[in-house]
């Protein structure tokens, strides 16, 4: 039975890294003591050490040990080993361009699909979907392929945010750019907030965190729901 | 030599299409008739044909023909026979993979820099760079490459902005992608704000509209420049 955490964002303004989700992390890992943390997105370009070492101090809080998935000879086995996982934020076309050349993603999708606990944030979480798609990062390398995990059914958009109707800037909005996206896919996708979350215990799931995400379907009109429609 | 104008946004907020631009175009292409226009970006997944007509509607107020690429059953007869080109903004990655896939971005090249004026808005400035790499917007499909035209030797970030300092939203800023896409590539980038283009008259640049560019050098510390140091 799966059973999946995707968060939107990591770290809340004025709060530390992964602080508003600790104690629901403390009841999703609570059978497992060492997390496999996969570093390869990068925020900012911090090395995979140094990435490893912030979320060693946030587990630490909840005494779970972590392990970088770089730090393992053959990353292949540290998937293989891993009694639960976590993909960190940052650069989603980064995170996947490394997924793809190490031969992780499938070994990957199976280890999930098998059952062992996996979370996300942001970039971690945009993988979870069929492509990386809709993801909001700028494409500063080229991944063999835009296809991702798909333990989920659906894309996600993490740190969604509405138009902001005082704007004077003519970029797009996000709900421009998934509306492109939607005349070329047909994967729902999730718009969600930062502060929501969605927790998949095999066919059940849940949207959790304050409010409700913005849903949008292949030709039909987006809208608001406080549950998963899929 | 090259004549290239590549602008940040067709729209100022509160403008027709093009408005701001006119004035600057009937001398830009003063001695040109017809624009052959690229309208493979769609933005908001508009029609070849409805976004042509946008853009024959704005030029006629300065008294030029529009074509649109599309509608030559061999594109690469519209870009040999063109007399000045035109590429509107929209989705980059779906321009790219379209110029990529109809074996359009080598002959649109060698057009450009034997001289043929040349001018882009957001998606259409983009592509002008070495790479796409550094658009804003989502990866709705997956092009062949993101290799661009190179016709100018930076990279634009079309429609930039400021870090919002009061924001509490923790989505990447600007900075801190472009700052990401300089741990992977050495190419400079310019930070283009609205209502600023650039005009390239063979080996003179000029940064044209109001203030400054953010300046962005693999290494450096951005900064702002009123002209194009590279």
């Amino acid at each position: 039975m799966q059973k999946i955490l995707l968060a939107s964002t990591s770290t809340l303004f004025g709060q530390a890294y992964l602080e508003y989700l600790l104690e629901e992390l403390q009841s999703f890992f609570a059978d497992k003591s060492t997390i496999t943390f996969v570093p390869y997105a990068r925020p900012s370009g911090i090395t995979h050490d140094a990435y490893t070492q912030l979320v060693q101090t946030a587990f630490s809080k909840i005494n779970k040990s972590v392990v970088g998935l770089h730090s393992f000879k053959d990353p292949l086995e540290g998937i293989d080993s891993a009694e639960a996982i976590f993909t960190g934020g940052g650069n989603t076309f980064l995170l996947v361009h490394q997924l793809h050349q190490l031969g992780l993603m499938n070994p990957l999708r199976e280890k999930i699909m098998a059952g062992t606990p996996y979370m996300g944030t942001s970039a971690g979480s945009n993988i979870a979907g069929p492509s990386m798609k809709t993801t909001n990062d700028m494409p500063i390398v080229y991944p063999p392929s835009f296809d991702t995990l798909g333990v989920v059914n659906f894309n996600l958009n993490p740190h969604y945010l509405d138009p902001d109707t005082k704007s004077k800037h003519k970029g797009e909005t996000r709900e421009t750019r998934i509306r492109e996206f939607h005349i070329f896919n047909s994967t729902p996708v999730i718009g969600l907030r930062e502060g929501n979350y969605i927790m998949v215990d095999g066919n059940h799931k849940t949207l959790k965190g304050k409010g409700t995400a913005r849903i949008f379907e292949a030709g039909k009109k987006p809208y608001e729901s406080g549950n998963i429609p899929f």
